[in-house]
């Protein structure tokens, strides 16, 4: 992990913006935490840049626990080399969704898998850098989107203890069946009249999951509303998980 | 509303018996309010008795948010003359539920409507009997079950800004078209495993609600493994409106 440049951001936060192996990514640290802080790994949709603003405002929230948060460019996305069949199915998703048309399930693999498959190990090799810094103890949560990205991540990587995922995208059949092998705490976050999204394979999602500890927040409203009762509650289900109990 | 007994129970929270014309009933203040302060209306399946201790933490919670709660002993129920045909409907429930049969939608309807149409008048009496007293100020939320209840309450009564409910027993049709006329801000509670219970029926009523602000929060679990989160969560809604704004 390459450090690029390193701002004090207020006097709460300090950001990192760093690369893995070619991946430009971020870390942000609370200032002078007396102890390795755990860490929240915060996906999203793609496109850092776009997303500076929403992943800062979660960075400061995290922060505020104690918490480090860091996320790296998702493949195809950013500066990063486009992936032309990935491209292709997001079209042919955009032309089904302004036909009205339901979401053929071989459009959703086509869109999401490659990029479950591509992402996933950039994102466990993230947390083998972030974990060898002497700042960064754990325990480690993910955070957000993709949410088929965070199933994958749930399943294979045992670092994680917990998951707040955001159900704000298509959910690949053969990733509802991942979900069942999932068996650590799990907060999913539902916008009800998310557009872009189907609301039935959110709940077989959130039904599917294994965990003896699982809640689903819905609210009223589209993608981008999620209301600010629902991230506090977000922020609560990462603190109750992540945050040493009061001695 | 004739005051039968009052007790301090410790040093926060003070609980009146009373009888409603000769409905049992319980209020909790919290002791000596500085103003008149917000009331919650607190459901239950029936039966104060044995819903007594749930009751008493539920009561306590909300003291420790400066509100008063109430509840009345439901028609049918504790000490109160037997519903007949209300009781043929809970047999005829339970043999479908125990046969592992589809609950059909006349034997709901004849379980829980007649028990919509005879509570909710005694529940506004109560409101007005307490909206009354000088240490009752309002506003006014219900809180709990039985679902169907709050609906109606939440449908007929203005003087309700908000309804946090239980989705725990089953709806009848009509009073899922009643939800649609539902607009006051709405929290609801689901367990996704509730065995006396219908899932889809509780996303159905979901759905139909009215509410430019809607929550559903869906727990893994039984009827009763509410878990510690999900009612604080409950609570905060309460707090966000009906305590007045810190100044």
């Amino acid at each position: 992990m390459q450090v690029t440049s390193e701002q004090l951001l207020d006097d709460t936060l300090v950001e990192r913006r760093f690369l893995l192996a070619d991946v430009p990514g971020l870390l942000w640290m609370p200032v002078a935490p007396a102890t390795p802080v755990p860490l929240v790994l915060m996906g999203h949709p793609g496109g850092l840049d776009g997303m500076y603003p929403r992943l800062v405002a979660r960075a400061r929230s995290a922060a505020s626990d104690g918490f480090a948060t860091a996320t790296l460019e998702l493949p195809g996305s950013g500066g990063r080399p486009p992936l032309p069949e990935v491209e292709a199915a997001r079209a042919d998703l955009r032309a089904a969704l302004a036909a009205g048309e339901p979401v053929a399930g071989e459009v959703v693999d086509r869109l999401v898998l490659p990029l479950v498959e591509a992402a996933v190990p950039e994102w466990r090799a993230l947390l083998d850098a972030l974990l060898a810094l002497p700042e960064v103890g754990g325990p480690v949560g993910f955070s957000g989107g993709v949410v088929a990205i965070g199933v994958r991540m749930a399943r294979v990587e045992p670092r994680l203890v917990a998951a707040g995922l955001f159900a704000g995208s298509f959910v690949p059949r053969s990733i509802l069946e991942e979900a069942r092998a999932v068996t650590i705490p799990l907060h999913l976050l539902l916008q009800w009249d998310d557009r872009g999204n189907d609301r039935q394979m959110a709940l077989d999602l959130f039904d599917a999951f294994g965990s003896a500890e699982k809640t689903l927040c819905a609210n009223l409203g589209g993608h981008t509303g999620v209301p600010a009762h629902a991230g506090d509650e977000a922020a609560r289900f990462f603190r109750r998980h992540l945050a040493p109990a009061p001695s």
